[in-house]
Parts: C-alpha cells; sequence; structure tokens
C-alpha cells in the first residue's frame, strides 16, 4: 500500500532539508513559528506539528520560552537499532558483545594511531578516575562508558563515536549483572589500552581492548 | 534545564511498554484509539497524538481505515544514526567504509559456521540472479544489498541485521559512483564468500568479503 505522508510529515521532511541545507549545527537555533511558516508558506500549526515530529525523532529540541534547537546529536535517538523490541534478552546481550568484539579491538588500534595529545590527556584523566573510584568502592560505570567513548573519539572516525554507544548502552540495559568485581582486570586492562594508545602502539591498544572485552563477556555470564 | 515531557509523549512511552510487555509482534495490529484511551485513561486525542509521536519513530504505522500496527522493524529509522547530518561526506564515506571492513569480514565468518541450508539456498540464488544481471549490464544495486542482508541474517547475530543496513545504504547514499565496472571482481569474491559459507569454511568466507570490500573500496576512490 503507498503512504501518501500527511502534509506535517511532508513540512518536517522540508525543515530536516532546511537544517542540512543550510548546514545548522548541534545546538543552533531554528528560525521562528512564524519564520518558517512564510519561508515554508504553510500554516503555523502545521510548523508546530512538524517540529513536534522532528522532537519525537530527536532532530530539534524545544526549549519553552527560548525557541526550538538542533539538538546535539541531531536524529539519534534513545534506542536507535530498536533493541528494546527483541524479546530474547539473553541472546540480545551476547549478540551485542558479539559486535562489540568486532568493533572495539579495531576502534583502539586506530585510537594509537590517531589520538591527538588532547584526546590521551582526556584518556589519562579518565583512566586515573576510574582507578579512584573503584578503590574507594563507588560506581564507576558512567565514568567507564565516558573512557570507551572518549577511545570512540580518539579513533579520528565519524560513524564509530554515534555507533559505539548503541551498542554499548544495550549490553548494560539488558544484563543483570551477578557480579561486579573485576577491579584488578578493569584497572589493568584499562591501563594497557591506555598506555597502547598514549606509545601510538596499535597491536598493543587492540589486544589489550579484546583482553578487556573478554574480561567482561566472562562477567556477564554470556 | 529539566524537561518536563508533554502528556502524548508520556502516553506515547506507556504504549511502547504495552508492546514490550504484551509482546505484540511486528505486524501485529495494536488496540483501538478507543481501547487505547479506555485502558490508559486518557483522551482520544491524546491516544491520537502519542499515536503520532510512535508512527514518526518508526515503531507503528497507521494504516487509514485499518488500524494501526507494529512495524516490520519497530524503532528503526531510516537514518538512526543520524549520519545525513554529518557534512563531511567525503570523510563519511571513508569512515563508513572503515567500519564495514571492522564488521562484515566477521559477519561472513560467523555466517560460516552458522548459516542453515534455507539461508545457503538463498544465498545461492541471490549470487546466481546478480550474476545474471551483471552479464545482462543491468543495475544489480538492489540485488547486492540482499545478497549481504542475507549473509547478515546467517550470521545468527540478532543485533547484526539491523546494524548492517545502517552502515550500508551510507556509503550508497554519500557517494557518488564515478565508475561501476567492477563485474568481474564482484563475481568472483560473491562466489568466494558463498562457496566459503556453503562449505562452512569461515576463513574463506571472510577473507573474501575482505578482498570485496577492498575492492568496492578502492572503487569509491576513498
Amino acid at each position: 500500500m503507498a503512504k501518501r505522508p500527511s502534509l506535517s510529515e511532508s513540512v518536517a521532511k522540508e525543515i530536516e532539508e532546511l537544517i542540512k541545507t543550510e548546514q545548522y549545527q548541534p545546538e543552533d537555533q531554528l528560525p521562528s513559528e512564524f519564520e518558517l511558516a512564510e519561508s515554508l508558506e504553510v500554516g503555523r500549526g502545521t510548523i508546530r506539528e512538524a517540529i513536534k515530529l522532528l522532537a519525537a525523532r530527536n532532530v530539534v529540541e524545544i526549549k519553552r520560552g527560548k525557541g526550538t534547537f538542533v539538538t546535539e546529536t541531531p536524529g539519534l535517538t534513545e534506542d536507535p537499532l530498536g533493541l528494546a523490541y527483541i524479546s530474547d534478552k539473553h541472546q540480545l546481550s551476547k549478540d551485542l558483545m558479539e559486535v562489540r568484539l568486532m568493533i572495539e579491538p579495531k576502534v583502539a588500534e586506530l585510537a594509537a594511531q590517531r589520538a591527538t595529545s588532547e584526546d590521551i590527556q582526556r584518556l589519562t584523566q579518565l583512566s586515573q578516575e576510574i582507578e579512584t573510584l573503584i578503590k574507594a568502592d563507588e560506581d564507576h560505570t558512567q565514568k567507564d562508558i565516558e573512557f570507551h567513548e572518549a577511545i570512540a573519539k580518539a579513533s579520528g572516525n565519524l560513524v564509530v563515536p554515534l555507533l559505539l554507544p548503541v551498542i554499548q548502552s544495550g549490553v548494560s540495559l539488558f544484563v543483570n549483572l551477578t557480579d561486579r568485581s573485576l577491579k584488578t582486570e578493569t584497572i589493568e586492562t584499562h591501563r594497557g589500552i591506555l598506555e597502547g594508545i598514549k606509545n601510538h602502539d596499535p597491536v598493543l591498544a587492540r589486544n589489550q581492548m579484546l583482553q578487556h572485552l573478554q574480561y567482561n563477556k566472562e562477567k556477564l555470564h554470556i
């Protein structure tokens, strides 16, 4: 059945095109409802509907009393692959880890080849913060995610920083950790990854990341 | 700034939960607007708004005169990573190919280990159709995508079939092919991949996929 898009859907597409062709950057403010209505020659009600659709897709964010802004990661939704709709959570966790093992050792390798001195500084700081938290027996999950995100950024690949959070958050979302005590292993493999990246040693970085993920895989019993 | 979700947004989340907990399957029909309004204790207008938000995220599809249905791949939008918002298209194509090279050789390897006889039958048929199209000088892009999708499915990993189309369509979307003539190379590496999967030879499947992607990378001049 051929679907005819609604008017608000067509206008949403036009606004998306506008954002792309005019090269609006993340967190830029869009023209007002009034201006958009004028330039796209539709009513303000239609503009409002279209903006709501774009907000639902995380392209824009409506800040009450301030206006409409491009989001930090336009178009990237919370669960962009719809993983939450896969009902076999055990299989899902296993398969997400399998995908991490495909991607992350290579990403660490690229980071070792391409990391800037700022990347290295940030990774060093995060690694120290994580060690402090672990030793104080505090939750280091958030900093751990930031460490992996910083490696993704250091890889220099534009797609990897968008992709990895999807795969990583998936793992922690769907698994009940029965055992969080991998303290020594985490500290050691994080140090190893950092050393590989710092010394621009791709093989060390890759192997340490592989080891790190293998420990996690065992911890998750998958 | 803390955002208070609108009522329709909250109701959309409730309907999403309903789809997950009641284990609605792809293409299942949702309860009517009237029933949803009753059970969630809100007005039908709010239900209608919420359904529109879910349709914008490709969770449900509204078929006029028939009702509301769960989509085939709920939550998976057309460009789920927002790649279209990356303005450096040349870099993007290069980076997408880099990610394909991380994932697809390993996926071919898994397919060689796990493919069912139906998977192999489907891959054999697609491979023959592609060869016929190539020899007749006709466009084989669509069948080529189906071939790679069938390999993703044969890998047995639930995440890979959701992930790969995102990365693959990205490549073809943003690159102007200057040269489509890789006929012999395509035929030969497709045959090689198929042979590896058929004979459950993971190394052959992986290497042929690697070779196949390398040819494509050269073709795209990236």
